[in-house]
């Protein structure tokens, strides 16, 4: 029996050399060309085109490469029995949280403003607003979100979270609900969205959410491209009414060249680099939950369908 | 009696006010041109100019409005007698700590880089060092540079001090002494200048020091342009063996017009602002050491002039 590693190559090397060497009982195939398809038991993908899944009549394991798992889950010809797993890695989660805490800190002392000033050969003092001046809002707080809320408390900031329950965070106020929604956004200077992609999150960043933060507030998304309305954000930011966004994830990636995020002014676009899941974290995970899958036992870090994460 | 505010009038202003609300039994005056000499009590300032502390015969206190007293202790004509105080101000302590982090960030995710890329309308990912790798060295640990240290820690930087006595802070590998020196700065990826500046320290980072970095290290100053030798730094940058520096201070404010931190593409230049005191703090510290003062007490924060802070 065999594990398919189904991903780009930048990841798809690595990892089938990891898990061939952690594993030399089992046959590891990089990519779907050279796959006998009865052998296949695991993938390892980050998405699965309608057709891959069929094609694998013993496959007992789909194994995501990733914390989210929208793509994966949205393959329409996934059986339910199949369980699906992702990656749980607490050095992405503090890779990610680290990637906020630069971008919120680079707007909150307005280094970009003095980036300009250099460049011009200028020196200017500007009244800058401090930690404390600048209330955090963080969508989800799942492990990603918790380590982001952690973060900003140690370093002084006041910080809120929303999340399906409360999660009782030390220093972080909880809100739940559509009616906490509301509440944090009007309190959130900064709003940080580290919620998975779900027919719930989708599009929930619109005008009608942005409004809600108080005027000057800065968006960090590094959820999904998706759960922002980026015509809504780009016309908000345009108004004045927010400051300005670091949108790390796009609906379509790379963004078409005609995206206004490219040049916006108050905008900065990184390519998806927040902090990738560890390799060898991704090849031990795979291996350990085939295992568990052979003998019966309880998956790890396995995705509830229906929850979408 | 009376207190003198000696300050750039962006700073006389306001501390005037607070002092004169705290106190009202108090004559506060803004600038030297108002004050009755017999009456000066206490001087709040930044640096004094010779011939200043000589016009003031019942002068018993000069008040630093700032952590750094290098620019008061350097007046020739300061009495022994006259004890000088300055503000410790934990709101300001984290304020340069959050700077130094965004500067910190910014560097090891390549931030700056990405922002480029932008520019060009360029989607490409870079492999890029984490925290993990980027080792951080803090030099001094008094107030500022322990809180600097704190804050790495807490978002899982590997971090070493450097102070005259170890300090154990949780989580912080100690250095001391010229070996210390050496030894802290061959491991350090990251070098944050949080020094006083005293005959000690002037001029410590130049060619020799700044030599021993690793390959690929990067500068933060947040303490005194006079710490570092600037063509020796602008020259090891050029040469490939310094990644960059963040400089927020210099030995010249502004520096000159053709000063090469203005253009140079590895330097971030910031006008002084990584962090301001409190000047409620300023004035109450103020008041509170004039009290003291007066009634024979121990003075808060009081500099030790030999040391230089």
């Amino acid at each position: 029996m065999a594990i398919l590693v189904h991903l780009p190559s930048f990841m798809a090397v690595p990892i089938t050399a990891l898990l061939r060497e952690a594993a030399p009982d089992i046959t590891v195939w990089n990519g779907r060309e050279a796959a006998v398809a009865d052998e296949v038991e695991a993938i390892i993908a980050w998405g699965l085109k309608p057709g891959v899944v069929p094609a694998y009549p013993n496959l007992r394991l789909v194994c995501a490469a990733t914390a989210g798992v929208d793509k994966l889950l949205a393959a329409p010809d996934l059986p339910a029995h199949i369980p699906v797993t992702r990656i749980v890695d607490p050095g992405q989660q503090a890779g990610i949280a680290r990637f906020v805490l630069a971008m919120a800190l680079r707007h909150t002392r307005s280094l970009g403003l003095y980036a300009e000033q250099q460049r011009r050969g200028e020196w200017k003092r500007h009244a800058g607003r401090d930690a404390a001046q600048c209330r955090v809002g963080v969508l989800g707080l799942g492990e990603i979100g918790s380590e982001v809320a952690r973060m900003f408390v140690a370093i002084g900031y006041p910080v809120s979270g929303w999340s399906r329950a409360a999660k009782h965070l030390p220093g972080v106020t909880d809100f739940t609900g559509d009616d906490g929604l509301d509440a944090m956004l009007a309190q959130s200077d900064i709003l940080v969205c580290t919620l998975p992609l779900t027919p719930r999150t989708e599009g929930l960043l619109d005008r009608r959410t942005l409004s809600r933060l108080p005027r000057g507030a800065y968006l960090i998304n590094v959820g999904r491209g998706e759960h922002v309305v980026e015509p809504d954000l780009v016309a908000l930011i345009d108004e004045g009414h927010l400051a300005g966004a670091a949108l790390d994830v796009f609906a379509k990636e790379p963004p078409a060249a005609d995206d206004p995020v490219w040049n916006h002014p108050r905008i900065e676009a990184t390519p998806h680099i927040a902090a990738d899941p560890s390799y060898p974290l991704v090849a031990r995970q795979c291996l350990d939950n085939l295992r568990r899958a052979r003998e019966g036992r309880a998956l790890l870090n396995l995705v509830d369908r229906q929850a979408g994460y």
